[in-house]
């Protein structure tokens, strides 16, 4: 199903070329201040501004058709809805014989029988992120002692990328990269053991974005390298502080009350202007196809306040279950 | 909440020095072979038996308490129970004060306000992926035709391990590991954009398996270095095939007919007989910590198996949920 | 929650004052044929145009904003909205310190800390049925074969009501109400044992109703003060038919075959411009208070179409679940 | 699914002839005293001990097999089982062919392919709310503060029922009956408006109890023959009281502190010693039925218990979800 969460639940709609898209978040306490202005500031964020992103520009305005009264959320469920307007469908009738690889298409015709919307990858769009976004802003306005950061580690393998993507640019390629995202101020207890872990959460949430491959924790795949001596994070005070934060702020599942840190591998963008040869389901040959279209040369640069954003849906809903924790 | 799945749908209980533990499952459908027998293999194969594992040895013998007659599955809710019986309880007492390094032990008692069963790490404890497991054999069933392999990567960076993790266990110490698992002949169509992808669902499992730090699938981080022209899986003919397999079997959440493949990085165990300082919440002071008990050297080592558990967990789910795609 | 179902997953949203109200339906099948026009009928059946109905006239003209691709559900969830056009807002102010007797007024002000939308009853408004009469459609469709129908039973316990209406209408007061709904040609088979019985989804989405005081399947509470030798229903032939049908086409929870019958209560609708003394929140005293705005007489009479839609919707999850039921 | 709720979860497994039938708890807060002595109470309330109930005698020993430890709960998940002692299967073993009327029976078959276990009902069985008693027993101490009570209202249409019952016994027949559930003390705001409301969840629980066909709220039928001068509960004083409780407690789906009040209308049971002519499926014809086995001559007896065990998990995972209503 299109929804996530227990107490914070978030359900997503739309497509790429369709009328709308949005998110429909249930659960949310009545009483916090929100309006249409607080998501400039995230959905500016994501905005394919800088160089190596896409040239389609949208206004990406979030309207707020419900669960909003006099300024403050109401309890009620909260739909954010968001306009398609620039929008160039005809670009992407050919992929409807001719699936382009690394992408949804092929995967889309198969399961539901050619009935998908293929435009712009319809529900498949990396577009419909900016509705995940949307809902992160109200997660971090339920958890507004918590600080969210992130930055992008690494593109195409290197700290500092701006020659190889001006490269990738030049011959028509994409490049993947790493995203590290940070939470502090977490309260110590967040997550459940087993199926709520925190890591499941986010973990979840993460390769909900399209394009993600991989996620880690704390040392991550380091942390298969090295010796408990070396890993085990040692308790310093009563307030829990570690020497060390190998575990990236969770243990068995909770919150430990030190720094969340995961970091997330975004392979290159699918979609490359340079020829490629892929089966064309139509002719029933394999056939150079090269897409046009605007594309981001390196996803991952638009990855950073998405992987905020979903820190924050995770943790809001984990800090809502949390209330049920103990009867005394 | 201790459970999982839409349609498939597991729900874990018990502790590791309680009474019994298990995982209740329900949406099982009706007319699957199914006896005790048919979990020896598999909860064999997770056996502590290798060089580098613990010394407490549990029958680990499966009960099948409901949802059996006649030796097939009648569609009611299926109960697995494993009694717990060689337990050295007392050996744990002393971390109800003196957390464990690493363990679950300051976060329970700090989410739990001191009520949680400290005994073996009680509900939080790795003995319970035993019940994932047998989840596990059941759902290898419903999916008949697929073949589930895994294998150790390697122990503590290294490929060939036996001498470092003989090394490890004279120093008292422990190892992290990577471990890969493979799903061949999944059909085309499981999973789901966004929330129910399948790579969200085989992740929200594996960071439920207690010592998981990370999780990549196909070329996962490496991805992160590419180019797109080499990441992209081109497509060579009718059925889907690709030349490569850099996507791990999944394009927009969803298996596109290839190999699934994901790795695990498992964290080194966190009891170690080194001594390690750390708080004690009683004398609010660092202190040295021996832990004595029976521990894995190496935990890697036994997550083979449940690593294709929670993959058939997962695909099980989605195959239940792809019946309903499409009306025609 | 504002959500319903497993597999035929409604989240409903909005308000009656506010800027919109409408459904989000999640697991539709892709294939369906769908456009707007396919709701005029349902949505007119539920109008306020009869005798005895609201003078507030809205066009409640739906728009399908996602799912929906060349006149076809893709299989991505469908958002349906209502814009709201027709509104008196300032009819309801008084009611925030006033609250109205039978209302949820008094409820929303302690649940929600007085952050509720209060206009209209904000989202708890009668009008939301309106997206839940939107989702029956769809529901219908899924359920190609099966035929729904409706009818008002009684009204103030008359069967012939035309002349307690008017009187009711005469003094300024409203009537209670009971409707059946009747749906043909269910197959064998849908539903389950215990908690999603057909009976407890039917019931769970009937008391969603603003206004339902009780619920009865097939002879109801008649069959309370009956014989097993008069209730039990012989099966007459091998496909399960029926002498009587007592148990209204349900047995254990689960579809029989039959015709299955429910009725529902539907109490006097709560506004009356008759004055009612109840307690002011602000002058704290007992106050006589005369509801203007635009009511139903009788919000039985608008109940028929609702109830088929919850009919509808009911049996499209349990029909989507029971594909999984055997393997064989 | 054979689950229900969010925050206090029950998911019921067993059947009647099997080992073992139960429940397991998830979302029960930490550090309520339970022991399993506990249930003795309301587990006795359910025995056949009165005139008119069966003769099979269970020892109806709850074993608490998680989620407690030192006589708290622990905040991990609680399996309580039941071992069936008491079996006679051969009983059953005519009604695979010559399926009951009333029962089951035959849509199990046709459900489940012939699969199900029939001996006594197998997971259908009225047993099997056994379990629901003992997670009303832990709801009820989660709502330590609540008064729970209810009664046999009717027993075949009469208040003095001693005679009617005998005669039913003398002529191997049964009886319908009607038991009231009240529930005092409950805190404004439990329950939410629409697919959450109080009444949506008691109802969907209570239908889950084999053999009810109706309940109503409040006033209930007889409310859709009033009118609203004497329908509307008219509020007196700040507390939200009010002079009459034709709404049964609740307003909009959520407690508005008044006494909630609900009626159970439950069927005679199915299985009478009186022959039946129904249908064989082995020999194709309709041919006489008697059922000897064990059997309650009016199960309306023993639903009392039941139906406050219903309140109390509806209540208490109401009372759960209110902890996030607002944020201030």
């Amino acid at each position: 199903m299109n929804a996530w969460g227990h107490n914070f639940r978030i359900s997503i709609f739309g497509e790429s070329h369709g009328r709308s898209l949005g998110i429909l978040i249930d659960g949310c306490p009545a009483g916090i201040r929100l309006s249409e202005e607080d998501f400039n500031e995230d959905i500016d964020r994501r905005r394919p501004k800088v160089f190596g992103t896409t040239a389609r520009k949208e206004e990406d305005k979030p309207s707020i058709n419900s669960g909003v009264f006099n300024g403050f959320t109401t309890g009620a469920p909260i739909l954010i809805e968001f306009q398609n307007n620039n929008i160039k469908s005809k670009d992407y009738q050919q992929f409807k014989d001719h699936p382009r690889p690394g992408h949804a298409d092929w995967v889309a015709i198969k399961k539901f029988k050619g009935y998908n919307d293929y435009r712009g990858g319809g529900h498949f769009s990396g577009r419909l992120t900016l509705a995940i976004v949307a809902a992160g802003v109200i997660a971090k306005k339920i958890l507004s002692t918590l600080e969210f950061s992130s930055k992008v580690v690494s593109v195409g393998g290197y700290i500092d990328y701006e020659n190889i993507l001006k490269k990738a640019i030049q011959t028509q390629d994409s490049l993947g990269g790493i995203v590290q995202c940070e939470v502090q101020g977490v309260p110590i207890g967040l997550g459940e053991p087993f199926f709520d872990a925190i890591e499941s959460s986010i973990a979840h949430l993460a390769f909900s974005i399209p394009g993600i491959k991989g996620i880690e924790f704390g040392s991550g795949f380091e942390a298969a390298n090295m010796k408990g001596s070396e890993f085990n994070d040692l308790i310093v005070n009563e307030k829990g502080e570690t020497e060390t934060n190998h575990s990236g702020g969770i243990n068995g599942g909770i919150s430990n009350g030190n720094t969340i840190v995961f970091r997330l591998a975004v392979r290159p963008t699918s979609s490359i202007a340079q020829t490629q040869s892929t089966f064309n389901l139509k002719t029933k040959k394999v056939e150079g196809l090269s897409i046009q279209g605007r594309h981001d040369a390196c996803i991952a640069l638009r990855v950073s306040v998405i992987a905020e954003a979903i820190a924050a849906i995770a943790l809001s809903d984990a800090y809502l279950n949390s209330k049920n924790e103990s009867i005394s």
